[in-house]
This record gives C-alpha cells, sequence and structure tokens, in this order.
C-alpha cells in the first residue's frame, strides 16, 4: 500500500532583517508551491529574518512572537489542507529561539525549537527542548528538525521511531568545500538517515549569500529510498510527487524491516 | 594534532565452498596489501566461505572454528604490527556465526560476531551479541561491523562513542539498482555515517558474482571527513593514507563539536 504527497521546497528571497519583506516574498513563494499542487511546503531556516546577525539584538530585532499577525497572513495563501513550515526567528518573553512554524489555513499545527545550535547560535538563541519532533497534520504524521539537528544521526531516527511519514528540513547550510560531483555533506547525511529510517525529506536551504556568508543551495527533495526526488527549478523551488508507504511499514521484502531488524538492547 | 593510517580493502577472487583456495587468496591478497605499506587491511564478510549458501548445512560445512590452523598461517603473512580483518563462518560447537576476526602476526586480537542479519542469514548463522565491536590494536582503537550492522546508525555512531579511530567494514553487498552518477546506498549510509561521527571506514565489498547474484563492488575507503579516498584499483584493492585527528577529537572550530553538540537527554 502507497500513497502519494506533493511536496515543494522552496526559496524565496531572503533579506536580512527585512521581515516585513521576507514574511511577503515567503508568502508569494507559498502561493507559487500551492499552484503547482504542493500539499507541503517547506521554507528555509529563520526565512523571516535572515541568518548572519551580528549579534543577540539584532536577532532580537528581527524576531516574531506566535501570535504576531503575519502568521495568519501566511497561512491564509494556503489552500485548506495545505501545510507550510516555515524557519523563523521565535520572540518569548526576553528568549529568542531558532523556531519552524507548522502552519494551515484557519490553525497553527505547532512550532519545533532548534534543539542543536551550530556555530555562533549559541550566543544568539536560546536550545529547544526536543530533539525535533512530530506533528499530526492533515497530510500525514510530519516530523520537523533544523539545519544542523539532522547531523545528529539520532534526530531523523527518533522522529521516525516516533512515526514519522515525512521529515520537513528548514536549513541555511553554509557552503563547504567537496569534492566534484559530490551532493553536499549535509545532503548526504539526509540522504542516509532517509534509507536507514524510509523517511523521506524536503530540504529548504537558502540561495546566494549574506553577509559574505555563501549558501549552499542544497533545496532538495529525497524519497523513501534516500535517493534525490528533486533539485531546485529555475524558480528556486524542488518540487516532486512522493510514494509513500503506509505509515509505519518499514518492511524489506522477503525477510527484513528495517525498524524490526534493529537491536535496542544492543545500542 | 594528526597522525597517518595507511590502509587496505581488498577483494580477493572468493570461491564457495572453496575454504583451502580461499584462505590462499586471502593470504596472498593480505601480503600483496603489506607490501604496499598498508598497516590495516580488510577483507570481505565470509571471505573464506562465499556467502550465497543453500542452507545451514552448507554454511556449517564452510565454517572454521578459531583454533583453525589456517588463522596462524594467514596471520604469518602480516608483517609485525600490520592488522587484519578477515570475515569468515565461525563454527563453535554447534553453532555457526557470520564473524570477523581480527588478525596479527603472533596473536589473535578478537572476533565480531554481525548481530543484524540480512536475508536468509537468519536461516544460517545465530546473531551476534554486541552491536559492531572496538578492539585496541597496534593501529589503535579499530571498530568492525560486519555487512548490514552500518546500515543501522545506532552501530557506527555506537562504536564512535566508544573511542573507534577507525571502522572496518567487511561486507558483501548485493548489487541494487541506484540512479546514474549516485555512489551504492550503501556506500552513501557509511559516508553520512563516517562524517557525523568523524570515524574512517574502510569498506571491503565482494566483486563479481555468486550463483546469480552479482555484487556491487563497493570497496572503498571513506575518509573521516565522509569523502571517498580512495576506490578499487585494477588489483581489486582500495588502497589509502588516511589523516586521522587525535582519537576523540570531534572539535569543530571554533564553535562545535560533533560528540559535544549531542543531546543524549533527549535522545
Amino acid at each position: 500500500m502507497t500513497r502519494t504527497l506533493r511536496v515543494a521546497a522552496t526559496s524565496p528571497e531572503i533579506r536580512l532583517g527585512e521581515v516585513a519583506g521576507n514574511l511577503q516574498r515567503i508568502r508569494s513563494a507559498l502561493q507559487d508551491a500551492a499552484a503547482r499542487d504542493a500539499q507541503l511546503i517547506v521554507v528555509p531556516e529563520l526565512a523571516t529574518s535572515g541568518y548572519v546577525f551580528a549579534d543577540r539584538a539584532e536577532a532580537a530585532e528581527s524576531s516574531l512572537a506566535r501570535d504576531h499577525p503575519g502568521w495568519d497572513d501566511l497561512a491564509s495563501a494556503l489552500p485548506p489542507g495545505v501545510v507550510a513550515v516555515v524557519g523563523y526567528a521565535e520572540r518569548d518573553g526576553d528568549q529568542v529561539y531558532n523556531t519552524a512554524a507548522v502552519l494551515t489555513r484557519g490553525f497553527r499545527v505547532g512550532d519545533y525549537r532548534k534543539a542543536h545550535l551550530w556555530g555562533s547560535e549559541a550566543t544568539l538563541f536560546e536550545p529547544g527542548t526536543t530533539a525535533g519532533a512530530v506533528f499530526d497534520t492533515p497530510v500525514g504524521r510530519l516530523g520537523v528538525a533544523i539545519c544542523y539537528d539532522n547531523e545528529f544521526p539520532e534526530v531523523p531516527r527518533r522522529l521516525a521511531l516516533a512515526g514519522a511519514d515525512v521529515l520537513a528540513l528548514p536549513v541555511n547550510w553554509p557552503l563547504l568545500p567537496r569534492p566534484a560531483g559530490e551532493h553536499p555533506p549535509e545532503t548526504i547525511q539526509a540522504m542516509a538517515a532517509a534509507r536507514s529510517s524510509r523517511l523521506a525529506t524536503v530540504i529548504a536551504d537558502r540561495l546566494g549569500a549574506e553577509r559574505g556568508v555563501p549558501w549552499t543551495g542544497g533545496t532538495a527533495v529525497i524519497d523513501e529510498d534516500g535517493w534525490v526526488a528533486a533539485l531546485p527549478d529555475d524558480a528556486g523551488a524542488a518540487v516532486a510527487t512522493l510514494t509513500l508507504r503506509t505509515s509505519g511499514d518499514k518492511s524489506l521484502p522477503p525477510s527484513n524491516d528495517l525498524f524490526g531488524d534493529r537491536r535496542p538492547d544492543l545500542y
């Protein structure tokens, strides 16, 4: 038994600190993806704010509370039943988090706060208190992790074991050197995690550069066998119709099962 | 601080059930690799016996006890201080295991019995009772896992956390379809695991086919950053001089650490 899920990872232009403009461009990207029949749409980490903050004050200045009116405006761009995952700098009292909002038209499914902080993020953000999260959504059980989270193999594994059917992964990957012909290293990690746990992964990365940091442009859709199903088109969006096996089906006929063959007593 | 380690993964011709001939060809492959200054040499899973057994009786017939005289003969091919990891069908009383021997000249370092059995292996072998193993050897702390073991991300992670400096991975990978230009899927998993845990991995796979099962030919050396450092040459051996950081150094300057950034309280 399988089902299909049409997904889009999209990379709208994001300008550091220009929150209103970023919200507008994200809204437009959501509309474009929805017009291409995407049921799940992922935009990058910290898409509303940009990433390369000089300090905590600058990050706080571009942060949004969960009750900011911009969220309803974004959600209103989504057809009923479509789910969007949007990275943002979240303000909660005096604290700032690197968070992903899970949105649908009419209600906010939830928010996930990044648990593994990279580079100088630890000076800007409070860490989250779960390692990724799984949400029940109109498109199924959705895992959410943010960027560096997914470089810890425990995270996608944990989310798949918790029943995630697909993983939304907003990222900001600074460009790293890599051998010719190879995928970005973080893509390889996502491909491996997808195959290990039969967990399709929708990666939304940045394009271009910000304050001298060039981005990898690693936006991609990884299918549940771990292969690249889509890379960005000219519009910067990777769109694919994924075939997903029944939720929780990890069987490898005739004799194996990706989860049943685990030896949790030995780990 | 770094050190270098010269490693070889080698794929001698292996004929199903021809144990004496296989031992001879393995010995010759060890000599060849040692002549190229390899300090660590890995040969495939079940190299002494072949893989595609019809039934348990056939597997038992090609099995070797740990005190079989063939082991001393193999070890005598190794220069002092060189370590070899050799997959074999192990006989222990009435039981048969899919095991890797860790050999040096003069003493047997230890044996690891495969814990995750693939395909019909569960009808042939008893499963091991550890998920990979780490041995102190003349070339450092050596992780050993066998084939399907490494497709469980818990295994290489666990071995690296236990202090393995490098992973020896004897495999028999049946050829799977894959998109043009991609590494074999199991290679991608090994590359990802290597990068996640800074764990160089030496993979010895089969060449050709056995009883109609074509092999992937995935013999490779993966460096500790997760990149392919060597593929097989015309002689079927992948040989590379790896640069290894100080044992246990998982730092990612200036702010990160692959292990220090883990959130084990959340997994």
